[in-house]
Order: C-alpha cells, then structure tokens, then sequence
C-alpha cells in the first residue's frame, strides 16, 4: 500500500501515473515506473536541502493511475487526455509518470487547454522529432514533432539531445530551440531557457534517458554519452526557480532492468522536486 | 550473427519470429524471445536422444522475423497472416516463435487456409478465453476463444491450464476438450487429446508457462502449480510422434527476467523437437 | 498505490504485512516480501479453480504493516502482538505476512488469546527448534521451539522439514509430530495431520522455504531438496478443505533474490487460497 | 575469510578447488564455484538429517585452491594431477570442486595411482565422450572419454545423460554402462550400478548440470529435461551408503549466472554429504 | 578462502568486518560487505598509481569478523567496542568494514581510549544526525549525533551530506564542521577540513552512499546526486597525505545490489588506500 | 539473425568479433560482447550527432567471427593473426571486437604487415606491460608489452592508465609515451598523443574499463577512478578527425555483468564512431 512520499488527498498538486509504454520500440517496462517510484519514496527525505524546504509544507496527492484501453493506442490517448483535463479542472498543477514518452502529447494537449500561452522545455537524448516511426504517427519517437505542431515549434526548447536522425536534427536545428553550441551541457542550455520563456506557462517533459545511463540504468534505450545527476539537478533548479512550471512529465524509466533500483530513487527525488518548485 | 541452430536457407520447415508483444497486460518482453534462443541455441546440440535423430538430416530455414506495425494492433495482425501465408505458400511447415499469445490468431488463421480442417492443441497456464479484456477484443487473454471461433471450440484441446476466470473455466469445460479430470497432469491429457485429433492435421501453440516458473521464469505472469520440464517433453514427444503436426507456436517467453537462460535455452530445445517430429 | 489483490475495506479476514526482519542470520529482505506480493498480485487471477470459487465473493482487507521498533527484538514483538489482538478483536481470522519466522511468536500468542485451544501447523524446511541461536532466545532459528512451550508441543505438527542441528531433529521427534517416516513427503504427513488436529481451531505458519528454491529463490536460506508447488498447493488444499482455519502466516520471501518476482507471485497465490479456505 | 563448513585442519578427507575453466565452450566462470560455495556453507547446518550424523564428528580440511598455469591447458592439468596426488599421499580421500568437466581427468589419473582398480560413477547431463571438440583433445566434452581410455570404458558408468552427438550415444550404449532404459530416471540407473561396483573402489564425477537447470541455474549449459534435487540426493545416498566411495568432483557450478546462490548452496550441501558418507 | 589483498598475520594495522546491519531502516545487506570486498580483492592490484608505493612494503592483517549479538543492538555495540579496544591495545591502527553506519559509535568510543583528542572526518549523503529514528536511541540514522555528543561536536566534519531533514541540518550547519558553501564539493571542503584538523588524530567514517549511486549501486540507499570516485579519491588523498589518520571505517556497502561487484570493488581499493595513508 | 548496425557485405570497411577470453585472470565473459553489441545495435542510430554523418553513407560489412582452437592460447593467437590478415589483404580496414586484450597482439602483427610504420594507442586502466603473468607469457595482461616489442616502445602511446605493479608504471614511464602528468585526464593527454603520432597510421586498441565502471559496468576487472563516456567521445573524436586511424579494437566487455546492457550499447556506440571516423 505504499503511497508516493507520504501524499495527502485533495492537494494543489497532484502526481499521476500514466503506465502506457505499447510503443516502446526496444525495451518495454516503463509501466512499472510509477510502482517502483511510489516503493522506494518511502526511504526518501521529505526534506529538501536544494530548496532548503519540506513537502511536509506542500500541499499534494497521489492521484493513482490513468486508466488505458491495452493495445489501443488511440484510445488509450484521448483517455489520458480526458482524465488529465479532469484532473486539471480543479485548478491542480499535474506532474505525470510515464509510461513511455508518447504519453507526453495528450498532457500537452490537456495542459494547452488550461494555459494556451504554454511553452515545453525538453529533456532528453533523443529528438522524438520524426514524423513517424516504424509505421506509425503516433510514437514515442515522434512525440515531440507533435508537440511542435499543437503549441508551435517556437514553444519548444530541447536540451541535452544526442541522438536522432540527420532529418530530425536539422528540423530541430531550424525550428525548435535547440541550442547546437551547448550540445551536451545542460547547465548553459538551460540558462538560456530561461531567458526564452520568461513570465510563459512552462511544462517540463523529462526523458530519464537525458542522463547518462550510468545514472540512469533502468530505462529502455540507454545512450552513452549523458549528463550526471548533480548537472540535471542544477538545470531542474534553474527552471523551477525562475520559471513558472505549471505541468511536469517524466517519462521512459524502465525499473527492471535496474537492479540496484537507483532510477526509480531518481525519479522520486525528481519529483520530490517538482513538487517543492511547483508550489512556491 | 547468430541463427537458429545452425539453419540452411530453402528448407522445407521455417522457424521465424513474430515479436509483437503489445498487448501483454503484465510483463512485457517476449520481444526479444526468438533473439535470445537464436543466441543460446549455439550452445544446443543438433542431436536428439529422444527422437534417436539429428537436426543435421533435416531441411529447414530460420525465415527471420515478422515485419510490424509497432503500436498498430489490428494492422500488425494483419501483417503477420499475410506473411505466414507467404512463406507457407512455398509448402512449408511453420514454427513462430512469439511474441505474446495474441500472434496465434493470425498464425491459425492463415494455416486454416492450407488445413481447413485444422485442429488446434493448446499447453497453457492460463485459458486465454475471455471475449474481452481490458477494453480489448484482440489480447493474449482472448486469443484461444477467437481461435475456437475461427476453427470450431470442438477443435480445440487446452492442457495444463490453471488460470483465468470462472466464466474462461465454465465455457472451457462446456465447449473445448479441456480435461477436468486431468487438471494439471499433462501427460495423461495429451494421450487423450492423442485419440481425439487421430487423422486430423494439428497446429501445437504452446505457451511457456505451461511449464512451472521453476523450470520457465522469463516469461510476462510466472503462474506457479505448473508442469516439469520431462513431463512437457513427454506430452510433445507424444503429439510430434502420434500426431500429423503441420504447425506450431512457442509464446510468451520473455528472456529478461531469467537471468540463467534457461527459459530461451528451453525454447531452443523445444523448436528442436518440433522440427524433427515435424520433419517426420 | 497496489493494493493487494483489489481487497476492499471492512472483510471478514484480513491481512497485513509484519516487515521484520532483524533477527535474520544469513540474507535479510524479507521486509520487503508484502510490498513484492501486492505489486505482483495485480496479475493474478481472483478465481481459483482449486476451490472454484472467486475472491470477489469474499470480503477481506489488506490492514497495511505492523508498526515496528526498529532494532528492538522485545519492543516489535510485544508491538506485533498487540496490533494483531486489535484486528482479531473486530472478529477477524487474520492472515500475516513476514518478515522472518520470529514473527510466527507474537502472532501465536495473539491467536492463542482468543482460540485457547489452537494447534499450529508447520510448514518450513528447518526445525526452528533450537533454544537460542547467536547469542539470543528471540530468533527466527528458535521461534518452533517457543511457540511448542507457549501452546504444548503436542499441538505443534512439522512438516517438510530437512534441516536442523542434531539436538532439534531429536527433541521434534520426541515432543512435537514430527512424521520421520514422511520426512520430505508433504502430502501423506499432511494427511496425518488431518486426522489428528480434526475439530481444533488450527493456525498454519508457512516458511516459503518449505518449497525446494527452484520454486521459491527468493528466500533467506533456499535449502535444496524441497517440495514442488504442486504439492505444496495439495498439502495446504488438504488442510483448508478439512480443519478449521483460524489464523496463517507465510514467511521468509525475500524478493530481492528473485528477478523473476515468482516467488512473491507464489506468495500472493497461497494468499488468494488461504482466503478461500478461510472464508468457508 | 569464509572457511568450508567449518573445516579444521590435518583432516583425513581433503576439499579443495580446482578453478580452471578455460576450456568451457559457452558459459564461463566455473571457476568463481568454490568461493561461492565456501560463502554460502555458512549458512548450512553441519547435522545431516539424511544420514543422521554431523560434520562436526569428520576431520577434514579445506585444502585451498590448486594453482595452475593460467591459459595453458597442458601445464595446467599436469599441475593438478602432481598436487591431487600430493594431497592422497597423506592417506587423505579427496573431493575436489571445478572448475569444467576436464579438471576429471587430471583427478582420476591421480587416483588411479592409488586405486588402480578405480571404477567411475559420472552424474551428467552430457555424454563428454567426443574424441574431439573444437579443435583440441583436451576438452570438457571430452573428457569422459578421455577417462574411459585411462580406466577401461566397462569402469565407466553414466548417468542422467540426455545430450550429445549421435556418435557420443552410440559409443557410450556399446562401451560404459549407459542404462537406456533409465534414461532419465536417475535412482533405478543408480540401483544398477551399485551392483555392478560392489566391491570397488569407486570416483563420483558430478557434473551440476545432471539436474534439471530449475535447480541449478548457475551452469555453463542449462540443460531442460534433468532430474530434480531429491531425485539426486536420493541417488547419491544410494551409492555412498553402498559403495566405497574413495574419491570425488563436482563440476560445472558457474555461481554468477545464478543471483539467488541456490546452485552454490547445492554444491555446499553435496559435499556435506560426500563428507559424511566418504567418512564412515 | 579468499583473504583480503593477501593480508599476513601480525601486521602494524588491521582490517575487520563488523556485519551487523540490523538497523538498516530500508535495505539491509551490509553484513556481505567484507566478504565481498575480500574476494574481489585478489583482482587488485597492490601497488598504488596515487601512492607510488605498494601493499608489499606495508604491514598489515586481516583480523576476522566481529562476533555479535544476533538480533540485540546494545549488546552488539558494547561487544564491538571491546573487540576493537583488544585489538588496537596491540598497537594496531584499525581500518573497520561495516555494517550499517550505527558501527561507528562503538568504534569511535573504543579508538577515543586511544587517542582522547580524536577528530572525526564523515563523508556521507546523509546527515546522520538525528535525535532518534523509528522509536530508536541506536540507530544509523542517529549515528552522528552520537559520535558528536562523544567527542564534541566541534570535532566533527560532515563532508558531501545532501540528505537529511530539515533538524539535522540545522543542527549540522550550527554545531559540526558543515561546509555548506561546498555542499556537493567534496574537494574543497576537505582542503578547508585539513587546515581545521592538522596536527589532531583523525578518524575517518566513510559511508560509500556519499558516492553518487552510479558509482556505488551496491548500497543501502543509493542517493542521487554524490560526487564520482575521482573526486572521492581526490579528497581521500589528501586527507591521508596530510593528517595523521589513526583509525577509518566504511560502511553501508550491500553488494547484492551489484550484480557488477564495482562497489565491492571501490571498497577493496579505498582500503588498499587507506592502508598505504595510514601506514606512513 | 542480429547483424551490426546494418551492415552491408562487400564494404571497405570490416568490423569482427575475435571472441577470445581464455586468458583472462579473474571474470571471464568477453566472448559474449560482440553478439550482445550486435542485439542491441538495433536500437542505435546509424546517425552521429559528433560527425553529423550516418552510416548509411558507409561502405562496411560484419565479416562474423574469428575461428578459435578453443582452450589453444598459441594456436589461437596464430589463426587471428592469418584470419585478420585476409580480410586485409582485401583492402579492408579492419574493427576486431573482443574477446580479452590478448587478442590485441595478433591483431597488431597483422596490422603491421600492412603498415610497417604502424603507431599504437592503448586506452586502459590497466598498464597491461607485464613480461609474464600467472605463469604465462601471452596474457591479457602482458599484451601492450608484447605490442611494444613487436612495433618499438615509443611507437606505443596509453592513455587512461591507473592500475599495475610498480615494474609496469617504471617501465611505461620510461619507454612508452604514458603522460604521468594527465594520469587520469584523457583529453590532454590525447591532444599530445595527436602531435606525436601525427602522419602515421594508427591502431586503437580501446579496453572498455578505461571508463569508470559507473560507464562500463559489463566487464572482467571494473576498476573505480576511470573517465566518463563525455570524455572518452571527446579523446576518440580528436583522435578520428586528426589522425589517419587504420585499425582499431574494442576489448574487454562482459555483457552478463552489466543487466541494463549499457556497456554493450557503448561498444555499438564507439563501433559507430569508428566506422564513421576510419572511413573519412
């Protein structure tokens, strides 16, 4: 009965989990994401001494998880959509928890209806830029593309990317933020985030895979070649700390194939800040 | 590069695989199950002492895998009997390898086109009857109840099955051969089933977890009270020598949860089998 | 937010985790055995065709964990014992969940409160008969032997038990029912059992280990040369269908040893049947 | 500093390791065993409840590890058999931990120095008789052939063998005592050879792998088909109780494949036996 | 009989495991920690790239394991004190192995018979400093405060803490050496600790968590966000190239988290570190 | 049917697996690496983000694997060396993949035959400058000093060392080019290894634990204190665009020690960035 870090009912912010991952095209799994997390937030502190503030002071709730038509992937969106709005409707900020990053799409979709002025800061080591993958539009490799194209691509900004295909790279390059001089610092990338989307509604959508998967182990595509944990805290920091972050995501870990469960401790420490910056 | 056990191209039986594994409601991974045994199979001899015959005096091919559509259910279904039909067009015997147990329905279906009067064995843990599950008509848990619409419930035998719900068990035992009386022993069902199918031509799906945990834990939902690893040889051995097999599938292994390989290195021993009784 | 098995509030039986674990000498973790089994219990199915009964015409529910003194042996079991009492005060049957086997004291003492006459049957590889282990009475190496002077040892039957010290195998052939003539055969001991506990409230305490490891690695000790779960679902079958069930527990899974997470599945399906054969 | 069992110094039974394992042909790390297995025998009861006896009535010691010329396979099997032979010139009977398979030969040349009458009971689930393997003599496949050469092939008895080439079966059916009519029945091929080496000196060779990969998952060659532990340890007592037991190996443990430590667990209790019923 | 970097009896410093990890509040563990580390050790080398000298020139032993009181915490600790106390009346410098962190306070008492001006060095993720933890005086979660409160907390230095609640690190910020300007650096921070220390005895307490998990998986409670083995070797250094380090612990390594061995590993080297530093 | 990143037959470019491992002194395993790179090639991108080029635009193939006499180090070493020097002799720039160092030696002579002015970079943890180890004068350990005789000591340059004896770090200062002042700092000491060896065609022989194991869990001796996978990019990208590189080799990964398979995608990774950067 383990419940994420001690959540109330009826908070200001709600955490959800969201456990569809049926288009991961390598390594499934990321729909024990949130159970794992929920797990292992019980050995977590409450107290942050990045924010120098406890959620004991935090108004919050585990919200559970959506519910999803297995195998439909269309349906299964406009479910998500539709109980994201739900929740959304009584004025709560969401932080979801993949499930794989397709998931994203229909959060933004129910975040743009409440904040139509949204901008996305992206985490990640891919792109998710191509208009279609393995057969289908809708995957977790074109999620971003769709983005782009329901907030405008000049409402993206994406950090930490190394991998991807020539296309997606150059359409990214032309038309998203993408910051080709701080390829693989997240530190300075995300100053200038800052910069950019100043006094906007902000939605952060964090790939685990951004970090290294030496930091990061459990996920399904783990690229060498990332950054560590101290510069992901410090670029989360910074957004929290100068933006107003009104929805968050974090999306592709994939517990199982971590034995020493330090990815799912990851994402609760993640959100634990999420939702001490969500609540200022 | 590996390939299955040493396989010659243009041989009159195929193995190929099918690794849709979308639908799994539990652990998903079977995926990469025909990878694992084309990897492990090196380690396997081509001899058997059970049949007193080598693979070495059979013709057969490892035909690859099965195109997809990733994330597209109904299409991907599609996709698989189109290319089953393909390869047995050239008048050959097939053994899939899943892939979760969904990909049995397309794989009947096109078998049915060259064996009308096809029956079907069925070695499972769980009935796989249900009309629906969890917002879906196409699922591992419903593909025995489409195959027994498509072929006939009376075509079909179940054994070893020691799961589902009570309606799966009611209509199991009220429509298809299902052996109460012989729940969990295999082999004294199969000699019935041997007396049932005389004369007809029989496909075989077989479902890992048949097999106890103990002797198959890298499959998607570990169902303890199974059979052994010599008591499945011996129902197969009794069906491969008595029976005319025309086609078979091995499902639901899912490598990443057996640390030791043994569930892959099962499954290689299994196709083993398959093709020299089939090559009979 | 698993619950275990979509137990509902208010039922008749419950159960509940005792997390402890301290006094383990060889590899502790079976604190984390309840939390394993409630994830992993979402995939099993609620009908047994054992007893061809559902466990949605069953009303129980999942009480949470005990409260412990962290490192206090004395304080948590005195702790244990009390919470027990309050559940079983609301006419309850109780059904608990290790930690290690010195959890079975203070549970054998609360149960002993309200049925005076209670016999308790011992699955379990080891004696536990021993008395004192390491320095210490409190052990899960001794917890047999007080459980025998808390209710008599003639109302203690061990079964499947093959290890031990000399001095415990002498004193349990001597003292409690101990059947050297069934030494590792469940089910014939099983049926002696029956006939002489028949018509007494009986509590069963089951250590996972009973189970030769392939069926239950994820354990303290896994002790080779164990019983199969076949027979181990025939041996507790036996008893719930012909005594009187009045309070269980299971012990020892330690998950963390188990990638394949069967032995918490294992767990989570003798639960299911205890719940069913309780509830007659 | 993890000792076996308990061992003292001076004793009159030697265990020692014998760590090479290069020329295994898939899965190394044969050679990790008996540290696991010393590891491990911390936990296991020095009472044996099969023979009623306990370790602690046997003088015996751990002789350390054999050293061996690392690469060189030659020099390496040299160097056992010269310190095998240094060790039983103390009138001390020998049981020795691989290590692979051909670690034997060394072994069985040592004692056939002082038991020129030898007989070989060999535990498998591979013949071992190729004349060749991979391009080298010397060989885990080979070895039984190579022993067969050394003692006479009607010295040789196998048992449990259920994989190898044709010409391996053929040869073994016609030369050793094969019992094709218990081909994986282990107690009633035992229960032959007790009469066929009464009066004997006899050498058990134990590959691991002769059980069922369900019990002894850390192996090089995870065999389906094998025999269960009781099965084993029923066989074992058969001979050590009946025959004179004067010398033995147990082979092919590979600890690492195998996270919950039962397969070295096993290997630690088989010793204890092989202890006890070489020191009556 | 794996012995620690081929440790000879009667040296000038001593190496022991104290296993007693029965207060670890989430995963146990630590008691595998020695053993571990002493077997991996004979893949180490013994000469030092950092120190420029080798193990060979140095003195040392490896005393054995602390006898403990299974399951009674306040009777362990005294035993560990008095077990410490005899072994450095030999005039030895002691390097202890945990065990959870709660080791160090008897570790501390009996070296502060030593050397009564004892200075303390604490490199951990978390504080450690509550009051109390989980209705415990005696635990790894109070550990500090009570070294504190036994040499004055002004003799404390907490290096690399980025876990705790908001008490504690009040607490630490106003009483100990806390470095709050460096509060992820560890190197810096050491370089201020050196100028505090210089010319006092100092003991250091090395908690493997203050390594980012990446780099010590094999832990208790892996927390995100630590530094990376260079820096932790950078900070090591200096302290043993200029203190007078008298006594060091690590603690709270739980290999069974670490299918890779690299945090047993980092152990064997850290004390092959310490060894050289404290035996100039 | 897994082949490398798509690779076609007939290219200029060869990459092949050299899957020896008999020689390694403590875990064995790098005989898997290649097959285990090949699986999980499937999920790299054939684009590189560091060249902004795809493989797509390179001719290569995967010539499969090097024949071995298994458990015949000289024999061995003799058919890499005449099988590396046919594809070769074909115009073919050659990527061996092992498989434990030793197979550098070979791969090295080869080489030579066709660049006599050959000019060696070694990345390594490991000095690997032994004159004969364990007995043995071709080892894994004893490899770069075989290389340096083969081709002259100052034509060897080694980057990243940090373990050895004192003889090895003496004799590498002396004669090899070893960079004492940027031990452990791999991108200084690469910009002058660019200057020395500027004009010459260059081999890399890459030992995968010049990474931290943090980066590279997956291999025989995972040495604390290494580089990040930024920094090793970073050192073989200046590498790849200045110099003119001929021949390369990755060794030393051992995929079964790493369960998040992300030492074997590093391989596919660097594999990439090789084909990449040889065929400019």
């Amino acid at each position: 009965m383990a419940t994420l870090l001690g959540a109330r009912e009826n908070g200001l912010l709600a955490v959800w989990g969201v456990p569809m991952d049926f288009t991961a095209s390598w390594r499934p799994g990321s729909r024990f994401a949130f159970d794992a997390i929920r797990l292992v937030s019980t050995s977590l502190e409450l107290y942050s001494p990045y924010f120098d503030r406890s959620l004991e002071d935090v108004s919050y709730e585990d919200a559970g998880d959506a519910e999803l038509l297995w195998g439909d992937v269309q349906g299964s969106l406009d479910l998500i959509k539709e109980q994201a709005e739900k929740i959304m409707e009584k004025e709560k900020k969401l932080i979801s928890v993949g499930g794989d990053h397709l998931v994203t799409y229909p959060l933004v979709q129910a975040t743009k209806k409440f904040y139509p002025d949204l901008a996305v800061i992206h985490f990640d080591a891919h792109t998710d830029l191509r208009q279609s993958f393995l057969g289908s539009k809708f995957s977790h490799a074109t999620v971003l593309r769709m983005v782009a194209d329901e907030i405008g691509s000049k409402s993206v900004a994406q950090i930490g990317i190394r991998s991807g295909v020539l296309e997606e790279f150059k359409w990214g390059t032309e038309n998203t933020h993408f910051f080709p001089d701080h390829k693989w610092d997240l530190v300075p990338a995300t100053a200038e985030v800052i910069k950019i989307f100043k006094s906007r509604p902000v939605y952060i959508t964090l790939d685990i895979d951004v970090l290294d998967p030496a930091y990061a182990p459990g996920t399904g595509t783990p690229e060498p070649g990332g950054c560590t944990s101290k510069e992901l805290f410090q670029a989360l920091h910074l957004i929290l700390e100068n933006l107003n972050v009104i929805g968050t995501d974090i999306v592709e870990i994939a517990p199982d194939y971590d034995p020493s469960e330090r990815t799912a401790f990851m994402g609760a420490k993640i959100i634990r800040e999420m939702l001490l910056g969500m609540s200022k």
